[in-house]
């Protein structure tokens, strides 16, 4: 497959049409640049996540999860912010043109694009090791956009769905095991929270999206907001999948695990009513983990009454990927 | 250096202040993802592209440089649609966190930033082989965007600087030799032609830049524009550097070389004295190199009035970059 023939293909397999609320480019895929018309009273948001073979997905990952997955985390971060998805750059850097590979790839991100209605404006296709980058693009009303700052105390700490299944299945494979579905489609398959981002705008106080792990991301809220928290362990939520872990492995999935692809928001007390119509519009769980408090730092407590004191508080270091950000 | 002083250390050197023109984020790095506003009756223009090492540069290239080149090769995507640069988005992979390397990366990139006032507003690093993405956002008025598409039979084709230097800096050191200043310059170093592509809008009638060879990209534009053209291969602007080649050797740098992030475009016959205008103004060479005709096909003559018959047309191999746009 030549060059232009992948790029060709690339367009026809994940280029869905334009919708309501999102316009279709001025310009879009063929010339040197997208031109993207903004609809009046919206902000654009803007967010950038690269996955590298062999650091952020193991070499065996099949190329269908990789396409859905490197869209994934960029919604996840449009979500954070309460944005809508509306167009999306594709670098992808292949060590060859497999035609196979790449239809698979497509049809990944061509699912997901379909699902959650962001459009394929452009990108770049180079050869070189596998890796791929995209920069989303999302519409907020003005003024809207949910921050990591902005946390009050005495408001609720929300997750969405459950926390560590992810981790629990790379720490399976890395033990040369099998993960069960839950926590494989939980590291392949995250499911960007789009729909609850929609409804975030107006009603959270500050979201950030668990993609370091629960400690870490909710660390940065905090930091943000000025505040400290205090967190029940036993109410983090979790799959099944979690069950056989003893106490001490749960929490350090949970807490520090990454790649969750949740969000984690801070409410008002007295506006808590509204999470369960939220959770009955989108069907996703949404559970309160503890208070945002005045004094700073961040308290956890076991299940026994304990302070807990992380090991890891999530990844740090150097080989993992992180945000201009922090 | 710990990742986090890495990012620090990349914001505080890249970050540049707002200016007039171009407004500050909403939200900057320090996010899920930058929240940004256009100014009234702009339309956005979005380009992305990335280098990978072993490919688009050879390992031994000083970090500055290539810290320069990344911004350089999306500015000059910027520039070939009229656009103002605004802000752009890092995405750097780096197979260790060396605090020198990183600090003349950075000081290369806020160089250019700085001389053409785009924003650093947000990135991702993240570890592997070496290479990095960027995704630059300029600002066009509404429907003054410059496209591919436009041309007009008898209309002049122009060409900014010089061409071919790039090409002959790859193939000497290829060959195992050291480049003369002017043509390593312009490999290491090219100019984006930001100024150019402010002054075109209302005077272009479609423009590109030249990445993959003159005779390739002005082929895009033929192709767009559902026109021919024809070309006269003396009237090529060179730089001294390629004096002492043979016609054959320079022709093919000059039409097939790549790299040269000039800016090719087309103009109306009886506008031609603008050009010695703008030319003036802001000290680019621009040259008039053929005309557009109304048969389809692309028709070069050598000094001594044959046809030339290119054997490579640029890269349209899957060893190069390419964006999702051909």
């Amino acid at each position: 497959m030549s060059e232009f023939d992948l790029i060709r293909r690339l367009e026809e397999i994940i280029c869905i049409g334009p919708r309501a609320g999102c316009p279709a480019p001025v310009v879009g895929i063929g010339d040197d640049g997208a031109v993207l018309t903004l609809p009046a009273n919206t902000e654009l948001v803007v967010t950038t996540d690269t996955l590298v073979e062999g650091v952020h997905f193991h070499s065996g990952t099949p190329a269908r999860d990789l396409g859905y997955k490197a869209l994934a985390v960029n919604l996840s971060d449009l979500a954070s912010m309460g944005a809508e998805p509306a167009w999306f750059f594709l670098a992808l850097t292949l060590a060859e043109a497999d035609s196979d590979w790449l239809e698979n790839f497509a049809q990944g991100m061509a699912e997901l694009a379909e699902q959650t209605g962001i459009q394929l404006a452009g990108g770049d296709t180079t050869s070189g090791p596998l890796s791929m980058t995209i920069t989303a693009l999302g519409l907020v009303e003005s003024g809207q956009s949910l921050k990591r700052s902005g946390a009050g105390a005495g408001e609720l700490v929300v997750v969405s769905g459950t926390l560590g299944d992810a981790a629990l299945a790379l720490h399976t494979i890395d033990a040369g095991g099998i993960p069960d579905k839950i926590s494989e489609a939980a590291l392949n398959r995250p499911v960007p929270r789009v729909e609850l981002g929609r409804q975030l705008p107006g009603l959270a106080s500050s979201c950030i999206d668990i993609s370091d792990g629960f400690l870490a991301d909710l660390g940065h809220i905090l930091k943000a907001s000025g505040k400290g928290a205090d967190i029940k362990l036993e109410s983090l939520p979790r799959s099944a999948s979690l069950d056989r872990l003893n106490e001490s492995e749960r929490i350090e999935m949970q807490t520090a695990g990454g790649d969750d692809y949740e969000l984690c928001f801070t409410i008002p007390a007295e506006r808590h009513s509204e999470l369960k119509q939220i959770e009955k519009e989108i069907g996703i769980r949404l559970t309160v983990t503890g208070r945002i408090s005045a004094d700073p730092g961040l308290r956890c407590i076991t299940s026994d009454g304990q302070f807990y004191h992380p090991g890891t508080r999530g990844y740090e270091h150097f080989s993992r990927s992180e945000d201009l950000s922090r």
